[in-house]
C-alpha cells in the first residue's frame, strides 16, 4: 500500500558499476538474465529511438493531473539516477517538459520513466534527454495534491523499489532489484558472450532446429511434416 | 448539432499575423497561455516528427469510409489554412493520401488534422506535408454520402469553429478561437520570454522547489521528509 | 479451422516477378487495385519507417508466449519469402529478435509480419531487417507448445494462404492471393501510371471536384453552398 | 474554448413537454429523426440495463481526479434536468457516488451522463438513479481545482449546450439542441408511427428488399447472385 | 481475398442434428473438443446474458457505416441459421436493430454475430433475439455500397465459411467447420460426460494436482515448496 | 522481482474478523478509509453484478496461456481465502472455469480475482462463485510452464502480498495490507457511520456546498457566478 505525503531522503542505491554494465547489455538481454521478470508493460515507449540507459531509481507517486511531486523529487536526484514516476490513476496529461528536464539533468538524472504523459518532446529530443512514457500530451498539470517520493511503487505493472536499477532502451524498460544488480550483470554478460557465436552460426545458415537440438522434442510433441 | 450537406463559403479567419506568432510558440506554450483548454486528445499524432505549424481552420465533417467532402473542402482552402476533419463515427480508414495533399498544397493548405486514418505516409513525409491523425491505414474510401464543410465540429474531443487558429507540433494539436488569437499569442510570448530565465536557473542547479517557492505550501499540505 | 502440429513443406508460391512488381507499387495502390480487400488491421506498424517490400508468405501459427514454431518455420523459408505469424490468442510478448532475424535472413527471408510483439528493434533496424508488428516487447517466450507452419491463417484480420504475396510498407500490410498476383500487379501499375497525370493537374490547382466530375453528383445528393 | 471558473445560473431550458415525448421514443429513433447527428461515443454505457430517460442538460466541466464542480452543479439543478459532465483530460476516477446521487435527486435530477468514472453502482442501482459513464471505479477524487458549470462543452465527442435535451437509454446518449426539441419529437414520433406497420410486414415474412424497393438499386450497383 | 458484390444462393449447410447437439454443449467445451481453435476474439459479447445457441452460418461482408447487405442477407436465411457479419474496416455503428431482427426471425434465424455495433438492444432483449457484437451504438447506417453474402470471411479474427456451425453463449463465439460438426459434437459430448465425475471428485475436496497426476511433472519442472 | 517456480506454504493471513467487517463496508468506503490507495485498475469487472466479498489473498503468478499454477494454488487455499492471479504478460485466455471453481470452493475459497480471462461464466453465475476479471474468453490454456504461488505480485496495477485482505464488489477490487486490516475496518466503519447523517441531509435538499462548507474556498479559488 502506498503511503502518501512522504519523501524518503536516504535510499540505498544499487552498485554504480553494475548499473553501467547493465546499460551496455540492453533490456532484452537483462530481462532474460533475470528469468523473464521485472519488465514494464509494452505500452511504455521511448519519445525518440536509439537511447539506451541504466541508472538507479528515484521513485515518484503522482496524483492525476498534478505534477507537484516531480518538483519535490528533483531535490532527491543524485548523479546516475533515473526518475520513475507512477500515478494513482490512469492519466495521460503532460506531467513533464523541458524545464523539469533541465532541472533533472542539472541534478544528475539520466532520464525519466513515467506511466503517464510528457510534453515538449521536440526539445527533449534536441536535448537528448531520454523519456519512456505511456503518452505524449501538451496538457499541463496543477500542483496541489501530495503524492510521495522514494516509496516502493508499481510503474506500468512492475514493482520498483527506490535504488533499484532501471534499464531502458527501444525494447522497453526493465527493473533489476538493487541486491541482484551485480549478479544479473554477470548473467547477462555471459548470455551476451554466448550470442556472438550463435549469431555467426545462424548467419552461416545453420538452423536453430539443429543448433538448439529441437528436432527430437518437436517430434515427441507430435509435430508432423506433410508435403 | 451538425447540419449535413452544407458548405459554408465565407468564413471569418483569425488574424494571419497572430497565427504566425502562435506557430513559433508551439502547442504546449499556447495551451498554457489559454488556461489549459482547447487541446485535442493525445491519440492525435504526427505522421513524422519535427513539423510545427499554425493556420486557420477549414473544417470538414466526414462520413465513415467516405472522403467525398475532402474534395469539396479543397475548393474552400485559402493560403494559410489547415484542414480539420472529423468523422460522424470512429473510423480509421485512410481518407487522405498524396493526391489530395498535392491538391491541398496547391490551394495553400499548410497541413491536415484528421480524427481518422491517412495513407501514403512515406510520400507525404517526402513532400513535407504534415498530418496529425488517429491512425495510418492504406484502406481507401468511397465517395457517396454527404457531410459538411466549414461547420463547427468536434475533432478529437475539441470544438473547432471554421476560421479558428490550429497550432500543431510533436506535442499534439490545440485550437485557439479566432477572437482570442492575438491575445493568446501575446500571453504565450510573455510566457516564453519568462522561460529562458527559468531555464538558466534550473540548469545551474537551482531547484524548482525554491524558484517557485513551493516549500511552504508543501509543508502546509503535510509533506513529511523521513530518513 | 486451424490444424495444429503440422508443417507443410511444399507450398505453391506466387510468381516471383509479380511480387517484385508489387513491391514497387506499395500497399495503398495494390490495395486499391484489389478492390479494397485483403488489408491487415492498421495496428500493424513497421518497427522503422521507410521499408517497402513484397514477398511470398511462409505462414506460422504460434501459441501465446511460445515462439517454438518460428524456429521450425526457418527451415521452410526460401529466397524471397516473408514470414507471416499469427497467434492463437492476443499476446504482445517479444517472439522474435536479432538471432532469429539473422537466421531468417540467411535463409532468404525479406522480412517478418507478426500479429504479436518483437524485440531487439534497435539491432533489427541496424540490420535493415524490416518487421511489421502489433507491439514491441522485450519479453521472451518459451518453446513448449506446438502450432503449425504453412497452414492458411488469419493475421491481423486478414486471411493468408501460404504462398500468397505479402506487400508491406509504411501504410501497412496487404495480402494478394497467389493466383491474382500478376493480374493485381497489372491493375496496380495501370492505376499508378494514371496518377502522374492527375498529380500534375492537382499541383497546378485543378480541383478534384472538376477533374473527377463530382459537382453534378454532389448537387444531386443535395449539397448546398451557403455564404 | 472552455472558460474555467464560471457558473452560469440562468440557462434557457428546452421545452419540458418535448423532453417528455423524446423520453418515450428512445435514443435510436431520436438520433435517426435528427439526421444521425448528436450521438455520444458508444463507450458511454448505462450502469444498469433498462433505464430510458430524457431531460434538460446542466453541464459540468471537471478537472482530472477532482469532483468539486459536481457539488457546485447540484445547486443549479432544476426538476427534470440531467447532469452532463466532461473532464479536461481522459480520466476514469469515480467522480460520483450515492451521496451525490441523493443530493442530485433531491434537487430534481433524473440522471447523470459523465465522460469519466462513477462508483457505488450497486447502491445507485438500488436507488434507481441512472448513470451513463465511461467507467466504473471506486477511486475517489479531491476538491481543489476549478472547472465550470453550464458552459457549452464536449462530452464523449458530442457538443452539449446547457438546456439541450439529453435522451439516454440502453443504446447510448443523444443530444437534441433546445431549439430543435419539439420539431425532433414530432419527426421521431412520425418515424415511430411508421415502424409498427413495417414491423408487422417483416414479421409476416415480407423482405426489406421488397418493402424498401432495394432490388433495383442493388442491381444497378452491380450485385450478382450466383449459385 | 474477399470478392465484393456477390450473393451466393446455394450453400452447403452443416448437419442440423450436429448443430443441435453442439448448442447444448456450449462454447468452452466445443472449443476444447476442436483442439482450441476457431474461437472469435473475446471482445465479442452477448447483448444480454444467458443465451446459448448454435446454427449454420449465413455470412455477410459489410462496408463501414453501411448495412445494405444485411437486407440482402435476410433473403438467404433458412430455418436454423445464424447470421455472421464482418466489416471491411473497424466500425462500431449500429448496423442492426429490432426491425431487421423481426425480419431475420421471420426467416428462421436464431441470432446474429456481428463484428461491429447493434442498437435497439432493449427491444432485442425483450424479443429474446440473441446478438453477439463488438459494440452497442444507436448510430444508424446508410445503404449505398456493396459487400457480399455467403462468401468465406474473417469475423472477429476467426475464419467463417458459409454453412459452418456457429456456437455462441456467455463465453463467446466459436466456429465449427461444417465437415467437422458431427465429429466435434461427439468429441465434445465425450468430454462433457467425463466432467461430471471430475466435478464430483473436486467438490469432495480431491485436488486437481492428484486427479490429473500433476505432482510429478511439476517436480520435474523444478517447482519448489518452501515454508 | 518475481521468483518463479516457488510455492510458499505458510503465509500470515490477516485477521479473519477484520476481513468480515471489511466485506460489509464495500470497496469505495474501504478505499477512502485507506487514503485512496490500493485499488486495482477499473478494467477489473465482476462476471455478474451484486457480489460483495472480502477474504485473505492466496496469490498466483501465471504464464501466458498456461493455468498450471492455479491447480497448484488450490492446495494452498484455506477457508476464507480469495485467490488473486496475475500473469507475466497481458493475456486474455480463459484460465479458469467451473471445474476449478468447484475445487476452489471445496477448499474454502470465496472468489477469484484474475488479471486475465475466465470462462464458463454462466455456470459460475449459477454456482454463485464470484470472479473479477479483465476478460471473458472460452480459450483454454496449457499446463507446461511454472509460475509461483504465494509470492508478492502486481495484479491489475496493485501490489498484493499473500495474506492481505482483498475486498471486491461492483465498484472493483481493493487490497488492504494484512497489518492494516483492523485499523482500516475501524476507519471505514467510522466513515460509514457518518454517511447516514449526510445522506439524510442531502435527501432533504441541503447542498453539499453548505454541508461541506465549500462556498468560501470556491470563492477564494476564484469561482464566478454569472447570469
Amino acid at each position: 500500500m502506498y503511503e502518501l505525503g512522504i519523501v524518503k531522503r536516504h535510499i540505498t542505491r544499487a552498485d554504480r558499476s553494475a548499473a553501467e554494465r547493465l546499460a551496455t547489455l540492453g533490456v532484452a538481454t537483462v530481462h532474460e538474465a533475470m528469468g523473464r521478470v521485472g519488465l514494464m508493460k509494452p505500452y511504455m515507449r521511448p519519445i525518440y529511438p536509439g537511447a539506451q540507459i541504466a541508472g538507479t531509481a528515484v521513485t515518484v507517486l503522482l496524483q492525476p493531473g498534478d505534477n507537484w511531486m516531480l518538483h519535490v523529487a528533483a531535490e532527491q536526484i543524485r548523479d546516475g539516477d533515473i526518475v520513475v514516476a507512477a500515478c494513482t490513476a490512469d492519466n495521460e496529461d503532460g506531467f513533464f517538459g523541458d524545464l523539469l528536464a533541465t532541472s533533472f539533468r542539472a541534478r544528475g538524472a539520466r532520464g525519466l520513466v513515467i506511466d503517464a504523459g510528457v510534453r515538449d518532446v521536440k526539445v527533449l529530443t534536441e536535448m537528448g534527454f531520454p523519456v519512456w512514457s505511456k503518452a505524449v500530451s501538451a496538457k499541463g498539470t496543477v500542483k496541489s495534491t501530495l503524492g510521495s517520493v522514494n516509496i516502493p511503487l508499481v510503474c506500468a505493472g512492475a514493482l520498483v523499489q527506490p535504488g533499484d536499477v532501471i534499464v531502458a532502451d527501444d525494447d522497453g524498460v526493465v527493473v533489476v532489484p538493487a541486491a541482484l544488480a551485480a549478479k544479473t550483470a554477470d548473467a547477462a554478460a555471459a548470455r551476451e558472450a554466448n550470442e556472438g557465436d550463435k549469431r555467426a552460426k545462424l548467419a552461416a545458415g545453420v538452423l536453430g532446429l539443429d543448433m538448439y537440438k529441437m528436432r527430437e522434442p518437436l517430434e515427441k510433441a507430435g509435430l508432423k511434416y506433410i508435403d
